[in-house]
This record gives C-alpha cells, sequence and structure tokens, in this order.
C-alpha cells in the first residue's frame, strides 16, 4: 500500500515569503508550484523548483486565477476561454522553467477558488484540463477525490490522481466542512495522521458523521502556509509509514 | 536573393487594441508576438498566433520588461538572473500556447528597452539568450545586426538571424537615429522600399552619411504600431519583390 | 428644463488609447474618470482632469474593480470590506490628481461590473457610497435612475443625481435590455436624440414595451468607447437644446 | 531635547505579511505607510492607518515606484512627469483613506529606489516633492539628513524634517555604507542606540572615519522590515530616552 504526499509551495512573491518550502520538501513527494498569476514570481518559480528536483520530489504547475493580490482566492467571472488561455499560458510558463533547470512537470493541478469552483461545475473543470494538456499533453491531473474535478477528468479519459485533505473535515458529499465551523480545520498533527491512514486503508473518505465514500486515494494534500504546516506533514508521513504505507509519488490512472 | 519581413504583433491588452495584426500578418512572413509582460494578455496572444499559423507566418517569442504600464519601453535596473528567469517563463508561456494551437515558436526577440540595453551590453544579451535557449533550445535568435545582440548569439554559438529597420534612419556605428532627430523614422513608404532594397543588395546597412557597415541580412522589420504600418510593410514587400528579391520566413544562421 | 450629459472618460492605460475624450469634453458636461484600477494611469488621469477642467466640465471619479486586463467588467466575489478600501483609495487618488491641477471632484459613479452589481444589490451599493463619502464628503453620487442605486443614495440621506442611457433599450423594471438582444443598443443617432427629449421631458425612463416608469432625470450617460461616441453624444445634444432643454451640469439633490 | 522615531510600514500586500506593524507602533512617533505601489494594498493601509492612529502615531504617505515585485527597489528610467503623477495619486489614495478613517496625513517620505536617487538628484527630489505638495499642500517633507533631498526641500521653501538612520553606518559624505560591506548595518541594538544619543546630542551625522557632518537630525529611521527591527527600535528609544532626550513627534522645520 502507497500514498503520495503533496503541498501547495512556490507561494512566495517578490520579498514576501509564505510557508516553509526548503523544509517541506523534505516531506511531501509532490509540489504544486505557483505558476505566477495568484502567487510565485519567476525567481520563487525557479527557486522552488530547483529544490524539489534536487530532492526528487514530483513537480506540478499550479495555475490559478490571475489575482495576485487575492492570492487567486476570489471567484472571478471570467469566460471559460479567456480561463482556458490562461491556463496554457501558466502552464507554459512552469515548463519553461522546469526544461530551463532540466526537470520535468509531472501534474497539474488547479489552485484556490479555482479548484473550488471546478470541484462544483464538472463542464468547467473539463475546460481548464482540456487547456491544461493541450499545451502538456503528458500531464497527470491531480484532481479532488470524488468532485466534479474526478468526474471531469475521467470523462477526458486522462490520467489523474485523487487526492484527499490530510486536515479538513469533510461533509456527507465529499466536499468539505466550511472553514468557518468548529472542527473544520484539524491542527492536532496526530489526529491528521490517523484519520489519513484509516482512509488510506479504506480506500475511502470518511466524514463527520461516519460516512464513508468510496474513492481511490492516491495522494494526501497538507497545506503549506499555516504555521503548523511542517509539523503535520511530517506527522502524517511518519503515522503511514508506521503503519506501513510506504509514501511515494503517485502514478496517476486513468477512467 | 531572398529576405524574411518581420513585425512586432500581439500587442493588445484586455480592452485595447494596438495595431492592426490581422491585416499585417497579410504581408509579414515573422511575427514577434508579446508574451504578456509588457503586452499581450493570453487571449491576445492566441488571437494572433493562431492567425500567424493560419497564414503560415514564423511564430516568434518577444519577451521584454514586465511592465505592462510602460510597455517595456522603460529601463528597469534588475538583476540578471531575475531578468532570466522572467525571459524563462515568458518564452514557456508562448510556448504552452503555440502546443495548445498546434503552433511552434521558431524565433526569440527581445522587446523594446530589453531588446535596447541588449544591443548596446554584449554580456546581458548572451545572458537573455541563454535563458531563451535554456527554455526552448531550437529557438532563432533575432538579433539587431551588427549589435551587441549580434555578437552575443555568435559567441553562444546559437542560430541566428539578423534584422535591420525598414523606417529608422542609422547612424555610423550601426546604432538607430535618435527617434527625436529630423529624419530619424521613415514614413514616406516608397523611400522604405527603396533604402530596403538597396541594403539587402549590398547585404550592408547604409548609414545617414552614406556608411556601409557589412552584416549579413536575414529580416527587415516593419513597425507594427503606427496608422501607416500596414501600408509600410505591403509598399516594402511589393519593392522588394519588384527587383527579383523574394520575400520568406527566414533560416537562420550560425556564426 | 435642463439635464446634463455625461461620459466615461480617462479609460486609455500606457501605451494605450481608448475613445476620444478630446472630442467628447466639447460635448458632455460631467465626466466620469477612470481612477487607475480598471482603466486610467496617473498621465491618463493628469491629461484627462486637465482637459475637463479647461472646458468646465465637471469632474467625477469612477471607480472600479482593480482588475485592469478585464476592464473592470469581470464581476469578483470581494469582501464588502475590502471593496470599501479600494474605493477610499480610488477617490483619493482622484482627490489628489485634481487637487493638484487646481480642480476638484464634484461627483462619483461606480464602473462596469460594479455599477451592475451595485444597481442589483442595495447593502452594495450603500457600503460603497459610503466608502466614497467617508474619503470624500462633498461628492455628488451619480446613480442609475429606478436601480437599487437610487435606493442606496437616497436611505444615505446623500447628494445623488439619476441617470439615464442615451443609447441601451430598457426592460420593464428600469434594467438595461442584455446587450445580446436585438435592439438592446441603439447605434442611430437621430433616434438616441429623440428617445431622450421624450424621456427628459416626461421624467420617466420609457421601456421598450411603452411602460412609463417615473424618476427623476438629471444626467443622461453617453458612451465614450464606441467609434460612433462622439457624433451620438453631439447628436444628443443638438436635438435636446433645439427642443428647448438646456444642456447643464447637474446641481444633484437630496432624497 | 527631542527627537521623532520613524519607520517603514504598512508594507504587506494581500495574503503576505511584512514586519510587525501593530508591534513597532507602540514605540515610534511617526509612520511611513506604503500608498499601494511598490507594497501596501487598500486593507493594509486601512488596518496600519487604523493602529497608528489609536496610538497617536504620526502618519506618513510614503509613496514609491510602482513596482510590487521587485518591492520599489527597482530603479526604473521613468519621466519625471510621469513620476510626479504617479505621486500625486498615491499621495491621494493616502489622503482619501486617511480622511476615511477621521485620521490626517502629516508627512511624506519617498520610498525605495526612489528614496536613492532622489538623495543623489536634486532636481529629481524637487520634482516629487513638487508633486506631493500639489496633492497635499499641508504635508511635511522627510528627508534623509544632508542630502540633495534636503537641498531640494530647502529650495522650495517647504516645511520639513531631517533623519537619519539608526542601523546604518554612514560615509564621509552623508551617503550610506554600501550593504555589502562589513559593518555597514547595525545588528546591536545596544550600539544603534548609544550612536543615536551621540548624533542626536551632536545634532550631526557622524561617519565610520570619525567625521561630522553638521546636520539637523528632527527623527531616527528603524526599519521595519527584518526580525530584529521591533528589538532595535525599543532599544533606541530607551537609550535615547534614558539620556534625557524627550521621542516624539517632529514638528518640521523651514530652511
Amino acid at each position: 500500500m502507497q500514498v503520495d504526499l503533496n503541498a501547495d509551495m512556490g507561494e512566495s512573491f517578490g520579498p514576501w515569503t509564505m510557508g516553509d518550502d526548503a523544509a517541506l520538501l523534505h516531506t511531501v513527494t509532490s509540489a504544486n508550484i505557483a505558476c505566477g498569476a495568484h502567487a510565485g514570481d519567476p525567481d520563487v518559480m525557479a527557486e522552488t523548483m530547483g529544490i524539489a528536483l534536487e530532492r526528487g520530489v514530483g513537480i506540478g504547475a499550479h495555475p490559478g486565477f490571475a489575482d495576485i493580490q487575492g492570492f487567486g482566492r476570489r471567484r472571478i467571472d471570467i469566460p471559460l476561454k479567456s480561463l482556458q488561455n490562461s491556463i496554457r499560458c501558466q502552464v507554459g510558463a512552469s515548463l519553461g522553467m522546469a526544461r530551463a533547470l532540466g526537470a520535468e512537470v509531472r501534474h497539474i493541478k488547479l489552485h484556490g477558488a479555482l479548484g473550488n469552483m471546478t470541484s462544483e461545475n464538472e463542464e468547467m473543470a473539463r475546460g481548464c484540463y482540456e487547456a491544461a494538456l493541450s499545451a502538456h499533453p503528458d500531464a497527470i491531473i491531480m484532481v479532488l477525490a470524488a468532485t466534479a474535478q474526478e468526474r471531469a477528468a475521467r470523462s477526458l479519459g486522462a490520467r489523474f490522481a485523487c487526492e484527499i485533505f490530510a486536515d479538513r473535515a469533510y461533509n456527507a458529499d465529499a466536499t468539505l466542512v466550511d472553514r468557518r465551523k468548529p472542527g473544520a480545520v484539524i491542527h492536532d498533527a496526530n489526529l491528521a495522521g490517523n484519520r489519513m491512514v484509516e482512509m488510506v486503508k479504506a480506500q475511502a473518505i470518511i466524514t463527520e458523521d461516519g460516512t464513508r465514500i468510496d474513492t481511490p486515494i492516491d495522494s494526501i494534500c497538507c497545506h503549506g502556509d499555516t504555521p503548523e504546516a511542517v509539523e503535520i506533514a511530517a506527522s502524517v508521513r511518519r503515522t503511514l509509514e508506521a503503519e506501513g504505507i510506504s509514501v511515494k509519488m503517485f502514478e496517476g490512472r486513468t477512467g
């Protein structure tokens, strides 16, 4: 039994630092690296990819809405065609940088509000994934397990990997519990690790009320932008390995 | 005898239009398409590349300083390493979009203040070209003939193409006469055409005072952002062809 | 009987021009000048305000979403508090520039998607107007007549002016007919002029099906960004004056 | 004997935090608050001004080059007229926000590369200060003591205040020792405090080689963006007060 650990990275910008990418890159096996639209200027992208390459961590492009101040977290009503062109450029920028470093872009994951909207809207998800694949046909699509994202990837016949969240509680329909509700975000590193072992073994999302939603689980997302991020990721990794689940880069699956 | 005609394009942005790319793409054989840093958002890039592909016009990436309001025309004191990372991302964005459209990026040309600075500074030129080639090793470098750009391309052993300007007078050292001086910019389409025939036949830049500066001439740059641009480009093409010089895409040369 | 003519202006940006502000400023009596967030850099703002001042045209601040590429036309889901802070800065920038030129900012009008959203949502409109007035307590609020904007201005006890559109057809509920429907946009300068005379005399919006929606009409908006804009504005002005309606700056009213 | 303590603030942006403004605002008596061009979005500006107002700290506008990614630290070759318009808008934005909060903008200080360039170029400094004062005639100009900035302020007959740096060594011509040289930046809080006492008492900058450059000293700049910033500022304040120098807001002087 095996699973991948991923985190969002390369989210510093100009003089501002976010998270401790260098530390997290000791723990995760895949890195979702911002493409400069919602965070991550070219210098940040180069540095983050460079460390990931050195550590053998899988590099992913992490496109988002072109909104630096809003960090890609604001929903923007933009025509799908424009969004597709934006994604092509963002994925292309990642490819250009990766090639310059002798690295490869293995996977693609959508960021922030773009991720949320596409987990609710299969057509939008399909449009975004088609755009990403048109710029990088070999990419593996990283999807939020059991959402419209997964359905979109399947309907395209794309290679994909299903992720769940280490530190978030789930509703009965596989969506995340609203961050503002008590218990929505798990801050206890031990609890997070134990939940992940349980879900990976079950190959199911287990919701707050105990419901099991069967789904392949290829990767676990550890957030990178909180103070406790590095500790939670390390704890999740230790717990998984102690239970005999090996932590390694996902291969991706098809339909 | 043959020569290429090129023009800067894809310089519209959001709601704002610049030039008449669709018309110019009937005349030129190579298009230098902005990469989104100084002009040209992803939608503009997609549309311009799409027309160029349809017309069989060679597509080039045209990176510049990341300065939309200044249109890449302001000199910015930025470390070479950061500039290189920016160029990698810009070239990558062009590659991503081109691949999505089934097109190829054939060449790379530096824009605006970045072009001016690198025509004066061989080390800076070499750094920019190395960065561009690291993201796109097959690219042909389009250089300002007989400047530090040409020397840089030669010193890298890169494939390159030398361009001269259809509508600008030259100083004795192959630099352009300052725009603010009388006669610096040629507005007469016939005159522009005749000068180009003379220079291409001579394979030399002919300056205001009649000096000849020997140089290969692979391409002629027709500006795209003036009202008379389309007419000047068409006139230059007609005059060249009437004199038996065929107008076709450059092949590139090595030093 | 009198009415004001207004147009959106100062929407050029960097090297890109939009509309013919200098020409329109011969015809209109109030100018809504972009504040740099959706269009209009500081140079454009200075130039446009300068001409308006010279011609005695009333200067207004025209804040919009901070989205240059989208020209403020994309709906963005942003917390009201952040929007208020953005409006304070935009109005402040206008005030700073106006004071530097010896001019005054008389009114405030919301742009694009921000205008549309606030014409549907009274609470949002009230929040935006409170923010604008907190930065500039003497401003007159220009509202879309008979919409949530008007209700918000009244509920604040603010001084306001009601505008209607010269070139747009109206639905029965005082909203604009969708641009994509036939007849939604009026391109015939004579027709536009005659409609305005009819509505101003009736002090009512007259919809496509002939319904009258009673409303004060203090100003008529002539679009500034279409090729025929200057001609339509001039025609509307001539027709109004020929019918004895004098065209002059609004005074504003309270509710 | 008295002196003001100032620090650059409001330099967070979107999701990214810089410095600990809330803590520093317990120690300093004047705050130079970014205006959104090089750092500091409208929310950051509102929050920082709000705390400064609450604590009775003097609020200053801190305009810089419009370059978020470069944090206003890159020299940009921009026409003085454009720079002036940018400064008018930035100062105006600060004024708009301050008025909304019931606060006042007392002073203006130039940021980063703009500060450096104007400390070397009196004409540029005068142009920037004229622009700032055109938007806010009551402002006190904060200048780098004994540089072209001070000469510019004097030549304008403006009200100004002279600042020196708590944590930087000086050359014999009153410029700062290059950051890359040993001893250029003072990290020892005690040393910084003692130097300041010595200079304030002498009303002179004391350079590395012991030269005294006589100058009024109205304010001491404590950097806000380093980890030790809060501690250095507090130490400088304690040392000054222990020596009987009271720490309070500057009044400004004329030349």
